[in-house]
């Protein structure tokens, strides 16, 4: 009965943060420039409006009587689950002082027209006196929340509970040992074709075909749909609708292409949670205050990353889809071969920006910024010091040397909103792709749906093994269950090391 | 002090219910179809959030602290009516018992689809038990709102304050007495040329040139968009964002110009509220829980119905721009000229249908409306008497006779949604048009730029008497200000005399 009731509260928690993300998708996709300021107002208030609610009087008492009344239950019934994630996540905001929130949130406020002047001036200065309060009230926040070795292990908790500092270092190592040398034997090996990539591609042709390849997927555009934004995402509003954004360059189309193939992975995993959970804390982040089933940002990287690269750079996905491509574009694509066409999208060449990193040089982007985002919480290095730490790591791991701020330390929109831990499950999906990838596959069934152009196998074997699950279980829960063991790289290094050890002749 | 207190509370009060408007525009522009049902959760989360902040014991007390800082005011000065505005709006709610808002908001959630199949089939006698419980709640929140003369005021409140049974009687009478013989006289008049306006007008031209046209009359698009619905609106999230929509028909160029004049002139109204005002008790209605700065639904209908007939339909408005619109339709228009696309526009064809009715012919669909709602919640109708009294009126008004109820009794949406005293703001709003652009023509200036296409110094005159001042004055007190003079129908009947007389030779 009080369980009843706690639910009930926190399906209106889920209906509030829910709201919340229609309201930044409108932001980002629809509204008119003017409406800029008072929807700040609007976000801020139902952000107040929904924090108070989870720790509310009425919440907790309904909290603790539920407490008692799943006592007796298993550890791993569903009940009991779902009322120690809302003690938990009610523990947590408990934890950080009105003050810390009120300071982060002006903070973030003011942070990203800063950050904007400062990249477009190519000045890191400007941006200094923002990222040093930045640090500092991490800092705080990571004290109050509380952490056994590392404070950075605090500040990961919200995207990546579990994760820390000591467990990512031999990770972090594993990866180096082996795609360095990968990476510095592609060097100047001879590249494939890329001409045709960047002809004229019409915008709405393109938004045709990545629509058409987001379906092929598995994409549910019942409960979907695709728009066009500045910087690509996936949101959702409840299982039942699941948005996907992606950009479009008329003269690049790939960046479309893979960019909603990723977005539809992030899609896929929200629109495969049980519905059942909807409303519930299986299908709430409620220590992030984020309306998502997945149950790490890690996690959800993983299904981005899957569909995006393992299926869509995949030889035998263009195999079977490039004649579609063909008649999508009929004259771009008129003197190619399937052939070239996955190699072009695979081609390996280390850059200075993230976002446009090819599959091989990605991670040591992600490896890099963690590190000094720890090494920044725990005072070893000095926001003064960024760019060299910046510059020195991006000319060991990618034999390049940094222009200038705008393509290094400023490149990231997210130290501007305040916001520190949430770079390490870039790589953490990647190897978790390459990991759920290898067990899926070695099912002939699945194996067999890839090479015919089915992808039904593969998607079933992730909603059995991953989507519908929501937040039940932890990511390394996930994992243990579908493939026997915790996160672990080999498989995405043994995938690496074939394709690019294949693509360039090593 | 608590002054300030009180109306940041109300700002948020103000927030929570333009999030509410953003939910609902998505719901009806973007969402895609599996959306519905948790839609209709997060909905209601918000209406419970926000009619629990505006009771709450912390606005309550701000309240009461405020009432007592502003009582040595002139009762005119802006905080002593904003404050007054709040608590006429507490009282509203402490009004209402809980249990009749959960009884109405259930009614409202099943009586769209029983209407929607009851329609579908045209058989009114599905529909009767949902109509019937809808008066009787209605008539039960009639009786807690309370009301001097007639239940049916008091249903009338939330959207025409201070206008009574009493009150519309003389008008109502008054217009049938003026515009029942124009109807009757042009009865088998020669009608001009219409053929044009159904030939295939592609839908994105017909976007572009409805937009066009809604940015010549004002529409700012920096603080404004223009989407495709079903049932064309208008809504505001503060005046900073204030989009339209209209319906495109490949068939009929004048539903969506005209529609989306129409819309554009409640957008004109919200984008001109006073900046002062945003997020407060002047741009938010309290009492009907709605983000919106116009004072009435009539006062609102003002301005569309000004800037679709009075301006849109006029013989001056097509003389200056038909050459646009021939140039938007160079095919389509080519043998057609100025006066015959104003007289298209403006035929005066009796139908079954409100929302396809001429400016002429308007008013007794929203009269017939008004005196049934009316007589059902006074008792001296009953629900299954309904089709028969609809009917017998429009044979009396229009001369027709309703060939089922698909065309009559169940052709508004209204009652669907438990709805009850929203139908004479239609004909107030086409009133008061007419009373304020008289009074605004007078001025030459104003004038010589409707004949010139210069539409800035109109747009500057409702800024000046109308947009600007949100909810601070009444609808009357706005009247008496701008005209010297409460509702005055003698302007509009004019207005509608000379321009049938004219068109039709009578």
């Amino acid at each position: 009965m009080s369980y009843a009731q706690l639910m009930e509260t926190v399906g209106q928690v889920n209906d509030l943060l829910n709201t919340q993300s229609i309201l930044s998708w409108d932001a980002r996709t629809m509204m008119p420039p003017g409406g800029h300021e008072t929807r700040g107002k609007q976000l801020s208030t139902l952000s107040v409006v929904t924090r108070d609610l989870l720790v509310s009087d009425r919440l907790r008492a309904q909290l603790d009587r539920a407490e008692s009344e799943v006592a007796a239950l298993d550890d791993e019934a569903v009940e009991k689950r779902m009322v120690a994630q809302v003690r938990q996540a009610v523990d947590y905001h408990l934890a950080i002082p009105a003050e810390l929130t009120r300071k982060r949130v002006e903070l973030g406020s003011i942070g990203h027209a800063v950050w904007a002047k400062a990249r477009a001036e190519s000045d890191f200065s400007q941006f200094i006196p923002i990222l040093e309060q930045t640090v500092a009230l991490n800092r705080e926040l990571a004290e109050v929340i509380g952490y056994a070795e590392h404070p950075y292990d605090a500040l990961m908790f919200r995207f990546e509970p579990g994760e820390t500092v000591a467990s990512l270092q031999p990770l972090f190592a594993r990866l180096r040992e082996a795609l360095l040398p990968l990476v510095k034997a592609i060097g100047d090996k001879k590249q494939p074709r890329f001409d045709f990539l960047e002809r004229h591609y019409p915008v709405d042709k393109q938004h045709e075909f990545a629509l058409a390849m987001a379906q092929k997927v598995g994409y549910d555009l019942d409960r979907g749909r695709l728009d066009t934004t500045l910087h690509p995402f996936e949101v959702s509003f409840t299982r039942n609708d699941v948005r996907i954004t992606t950009r479009f360059n008329p003269n690049y189309m790939a960046a479309s292409l893979f960019g909603a193939l990723h977005e539809a992975g992030h899609g896929l995993y929200e629109q495969g949670v049980d519905p059942a959970y909807t409303r519930t804390p299986f299908a709430t982040d409620l220590v992030g205050l984020y309306a998502v089933g997945g149950v790490s940002f890690g996690a959800h990287e993983s299904q981005s990353r899957l569909w995006e690269n393992h299926v869509g750079r995949s030889r035998e996905f263009w195999q079977v889809n490039f004649p579609e491509a063909q008649r999508f574009y009929p004259e771009q694509l008129a003197d190619v071969t399937a052939e070239e066409f996955f190699r072009a999208v695979n081609r390996c060449k280390p850059g200075f920006i993230r976002v446009e990193a090819d599959e091989l040089t990605y991670d040591f982007h992600v490896m890099l910024r963690t590190d000094i985002e720890a090494a920044l919480i725990d005072g070893s290095l000095q926001v003064k010091d960024l760019p060299e730490a910046w510059n020195s790591k991006i000319k060991e791991y990618l034999g390049l040397d940094v222009p200038n701020d705008a393509q290094g330390v400023l490149q990231d929109v997210h130290w501007s909103s305040g916001q520190i831990g949430t770079f390490c499950n870039y790589t953490i999906g990647n190897v978790m792709a390459g990991q759920l990838f290898e067990t899926a596959k070695a099912d002939p069934v699945i194996a067999q749906g890839l090479a015919s152009g089915d992808y039904e196998p593969l998607r079933a074997y992730m909603v059995e093994n991953v989507h519908q699950h929501g937040r039940r279980y932890s990511r390394d829960e996930l994992l243990v269950r579908a493939t026997g063991r915790t996160l672990d790289p080999e498989p995405y290094i043994a995938h690496l090391t074939a394709k690019y050890s294949e693509l360039y002749g090593l």
